[in-house]
Order: structure tokens, then C-alpha cells, then sequence
């Protein structure tokens, strides 16, 4: 279904605000109006829902550019692998439902069938880019209300298995990287202002999930009472905000604090080319260091992109998959470091 | 006296037992038969000591490829300087007396004047060398006594200021790397060995102090009821069976743990060819594996005479010295590791 060795074209490190903003993420929740929904839903009816959505995927052409697989194919492992890159839920993966999945071959689009949902549909775009996000989401979410039809009231808007989804069904995100904002200490302060507009900060993986590498997803909070656009630019505007305060905060550290910025990324780097054995947690945090570096200029002979990919890469579902097999995990640790060391050589 | 950039020809990582021997050392305690010694010496008595043994230093040549300083040169930084390069003791550092110092420009001889006892003198050796360390020693001690008559009773020996020293006078030691029965935490029991059999061991600075980087002192406690043959074969032969077993550990380490010791070798040298800020602790104990790391075959582009002088050079009064100035702490971490990576760059 998707290549081990490559990672999204949303990681490209392309994209406006690439070197804090690392991606943009829309995500709608829907439900079929003649199928019941959330815990009222029979595996009859979850059934009935895969089978309408993968023809309408197909009817669209959209398995021409992407594959769509069902529970036999959606072991734990593939979960995990689906899940470390961003394209399936946690709860997406335990679920004892009867699902199904398609993700477009560059990883911007997928959609989760029987998640919390019957529908949920995320498109993700490299940097800070809610507009095309947004029309490459709505764009299939359209033809499938079309041929489907959704459960909807006009007073609400789209009904959704848990009302924090009700109306719009959107969340809006973005993935930013916030080094500068933790090393001077001002993270707390600036997070609290993108709640106190009405939005929500998480880790890495979501809800409760660590904040590893100084990695945060900021989203919408509400759904209901306003408008797509008005959800898109809340996110968009405190993104900017949030970019700008980043950028304050690097500056200051390359103007005051240049040598321990340039200490830290520098032994990040060595650690990164010569460690024999490096855990995934490790590899995480030096390779959010380099990428600091390279937004910084002070590493030149790095790319975004190269950093990015092995943030995924390094993950250990990532690791196997392109490895193609399993491993115990000191085994991982020492495969782990080679692949790094490989990827990262010296010029 | 000394060039700041040399260190003493006893570290050019030659001579038998390299990869675990540094250095081998024979120190010597001597008063003078007919002035006064310990705490019965007033200012008066130590100056006649002082000039009495320069002269003879004068006399036999020894000026000539070396260096005699008094106590209007022995400054506090100077003092510090000679401690890290081990030519003279802290108590001498500190010492109120009227000190006189020779050290060889090869520093591999060295002679205090009033430090406990009028004189404490010092020959050093690259690798276990007992004999000539001892001959290098003994020379210069028979030169002395011709020349000034030692204090000296038939029925106990040389006499000293205090009474652990009785007797030959003689401290035989050598200081040894024993980074292997430290991972295989073997460590103690073998020390214990030592001391079984009449030995002491001490941290890299003497008495009380840390052993960083797995650098310890083994040598003779007793000075009295022995031979100074028998004293040189003691030490000599427990230094041979500590060498062996630190092999032994050694080879199990690279049998059951290799990539864990390249993990730690290879991040050591990446580290210290790449931190911008760096402390004289930590710096120790990098070049410590890296040092392991050459004495295993894992780097082979390093000599073992660049990582002891390295040893020497990064400690604060050393590094300024080298440099040429008084630096405040910050400056000094920064200035270390620059020069640590200038002479440590990748080939």
C-alpha cells in the first residue's frame, strides 16, 4: 500500500513557515444519514459502510492514486506503521470495529472508515497551508456527501457519534516545532494564548502524548457555532502568531545564547553520525535538535526534508517495514543507528 | 620553564603495558643530615636547603636540561599548572615554606625542595618501567647524598618527616587505566587484590581525590622493613597481574559487549570533535574511552600519545597557560573545545 522507504509528500519540508511549521492537517468527522452511527452501529451497518465508501473512492478514481485495505489487512503491525505516520488514530487502531482504510499514495489524503465515525477524512500538506488542506479535504468530502449523503441538521450541521464533532466536523491543525520557544523558557506563556482564543496543544501523537523533540499539534477546539472559514482562520492567524514568537525566541538565541545553541545542535549531529545504538526516543530528540539546526543555518549540508524523513523512519514500525523484518528491540537500537549513520554521512 | 604546549616525554604513549599503564613513577623522601627537618625547620634552615641543593643541581649538570625555580616563581596559577601535569604535590602547592622546584625539560625528573620533607624527588616513565624510572631516580639521590649527607639511621633507614615515608623513603607507583573492570564492575574485587598485598590506591590527583575517567594510582604502602628491590618487584608484579585482568575484561567486553563499547567510544570521539562548550570533567572522561577505544583496535586513526596529551592540556591552568591567558570559567569551556576539536579533527 505504501512504500517503506518513502514518507509523505507532506514531509518535503516545502510550504510556507517549513522551518516552525512542519505540516497542516484538516481533518472531517461524518456519518452516513441512513446508517446508524457511533454505538448504535451493528457490523452489518459498519460493513454496509466500507463497501459505499470504497465505491465511491473507486467510482471517483481516487484508488487509481492510493490503495484502500480492510480489517484482514490492518494487522497491529501495519496499525502501528499507520499510526507513526500520522495516517490512522490510536483508537482507529484498537478499535474492534470493521474498518476500513484508503491513503493516496503521497500520504496527503486518507480516510479512515468506522473510526468514532463512519467517515473520518484528513488531508495533510507540507509547512503552513490551511487553504489547500482544506480544498483537498473538501473536495472528496463533497463527492462522498453527494453519493452518500450525510447526517446533517440545519440547525447543528453535521451530526457526529461524540458532540465535541458536532457542526462542522473539522479540526484544523498544525504540526510546529518549537525549540526556540522552550529553550527560553516562553513556551507556557505563548501555548496559553492559542487556548485562550479556543485552541487545544497536544504532543506529538495527540491527546495526552508526550512532547517529544518540542513537537506540538495546535487545533481547533470548537466545531459548533462557526464556520469553516472561521476555524481555518483562528488556526491560521494564531499559527502565525505562535511562528512569529519562534522566531523571536531563535533570534534571541542565536544573539545571546549563539555557542550553546551551536553546542547543542553541533553534539546533536555527532551523536546522530557515530551512536552504534540509539533508541527511538533518542533518535527523536537529536533529530529535532538538527532540524533547529538547519532552520538556524547552522547546519548548511542538511535539508529539512532529510531530517524529516527520518523522523519517521526512525519510529520502529517505520524501521521494520523498511527493514522488512522483525525485530527484537535491542536489535532495533542497533539497525536504528546504522540507518541514521548511513543516511547522515559526512560529505 | 616548561613549554605549555609540550607535555612530559613520560606521556608520548610509549613503553611496555601502554593501553593500560600510563605512566610509571618512583618517588624519593631525603632530609638533610645536618639542618633541621619537618616542623623543627625555620625559614632560615629551608633557604639553606633550598640553595644547597640547587647548587648541586649546578654542579652535576642537572640545570642543563632543566629548570630550577624559588618561591617568588612558584605563583598560585604556576603552582596549579604543575599539579595538572603532575610535577609537583597540593601540599606543595600550598605549602608556607621556602619551596624550590626542579623539573627536567623532558619532566620526566622533578624535585620539590621543602615540601614535607627538604627533598622529594621524582623520576617519571611512559608505561610500566619500573627500573628505569628508579635508575633515572637513584641517580640524581646518590649525587645528592655525596654532596649534602642524608639523615640516615643503620637500624631504620632514611629518615623523614613523618613516619609513614621511614625507611627507603620510597614511593614506587604507577597510574593506570582501568576502564575495562570498571564496565565489567570488577573493579573493586581486583583493587581489593591490591591492597592485600600491601598496596594503596588513589584517584588520578592523589589522595582523596575522584577517579575520573577510570585512572587510578597503585603504589607501595610500606616504606620501612623492605628493600627498595622488594618494593619495585611488588608493585611491579601486582601491576602485571592488574594489567591482566583488566585484558581479561577487556576481551570479554569486546566478545559480549562490542557494540555497546563502540556505542560509547564512537559517541565520545564525536563529541569531543564537536561540542562548542566543554568542562574539563567532562572532557576527561571522553578522551578516558577514547582512549580505550585506541587501546581495543576500535579507532585507529588516533595515537594514544594524542589523547594523554590531551589529558594534560584540557585541565584550566594547562589550557591557559597554552593560550597564553586568564580566562573566566565560560571562556575557558569554549576555548577547550576548540582546541580539543583543532587536534582531534576527523583525518
Amino acid at each position: 500500500m505504501l512504500a517503506a522507504d518513502r514518507v509523505g509528500r507532506w514531509l518535503d519540508g516545502s510550504g510556507p513557515e517549513i522551518g516552525v511549521v512542519v505540516s497542516t492537517r484538516v481533518r472531517l468527522a461524518r456519518n452516513l444519514d441512513d446508517v446508524p452511527f457511533g454505538i448504535k452501529a451493528r457490523p452489518a451497518d459498519q460493513a454496509r459502510v466500507v463497501g459505499a465508501v470504497r465505491w465511491v473512492l473507486q467510482e471517483a478514481g481516487y484508488l487509481d492514486s492510493g490503495g484502500f485495505v480492510d480489517d484482514e489487512q490492518l494487522t497491529e503491525e501495519r496499525g502501528g506503521f499507520l499510526l507513526e505516520r500520522h495516517l490512522v488514530s490510536p483508537d482507529f487502531v484498537k478499535s474492534g470495529l470493521k474498518r476500513g482504510l484508503y491513503v493516496s499514495r503521497d500520504e496527503t489524503l486518507s480516510l479512515m472508515v468506522n473510526e468514532e465515525d463512519h467517515i473520518r477524512l484528513q488531508a495533510l500538506d507540507s509547512g503552513l497551508n490551511m487553504p489547500a488542506a482544506y480544498e483537498a479535504a473538501a473536495k472528496l468530502d463533497e463527492r462522498l456527501e453527494d453519493d452518500l449523503g450525510y447526517a446533517y441538521l440545519p440547525e447543528y450541521g453535521y451530526l457526529t457519534a461524540c458532540p465535541t464533532n458536532l457542526g462542522t466536523g473539522m479540526r484544523a491543525s498544525v504540526l510546529v516545532h518549537l525549540p526556540g520557544l522552550v529553550l527560553t523558557r516562553e513556551i507556557e506563556k505563548v501555548l496559553r494564548g492559542a487556548v485562550s482564543v479556543g485552541l487545544v496543544v497536544r504532543g506529538l501523537y495527540g491527546e495526552g502524548s508526550e512532547t517529544r523533540g518540542n513537537f506540538f499539534q495546535v487545533s481547533n477546539q470548537r466545531t459548533l457555532g462557526l464556520s469553516e472559514t472561521e476555524i481555518l482562520e483562528t488556526v491560521t492567524n494564531t499559527t502565525r502568531q505562535i511562528v512569529e514568537h519562534e522566531h523571536k525566541a531563535r533570534e534571541y538565541l542565536v544573539e545571546h545564547l549563539r555557542v550553546e545553541v551551536e553546542d547543542k545542535v553541533f553534539r546533536s549531529l555527532a551523536l546522530l553520525r557515530s551512536a552504534r545504538i540509539l533508541s527511538s526516543g533518542e533518535a527523536i530528540n537529536l533529530l529535532a535538535n538538527v532540524r533547529l539546526g538547519v532552520a538556524l543555518g547552522v547546519i548548511n549540508e542538511l535539508k529539512t526534508e532529510v531530517v524529516n524523513r527520518l523522523l519517521v523512519l526512525v519510529r520502529p514500525e517505520n524501521l521494520q517495514a523498511m527493514l522488512g523484518e522483525r525485530l527484537k528491540p535491542e536489535e532495533r537500537d542497533e539497525r536504528r543507528a546504522a540507518l541514521v549513520r548511513d543516511t547522515l554521512v559526512q560529505p
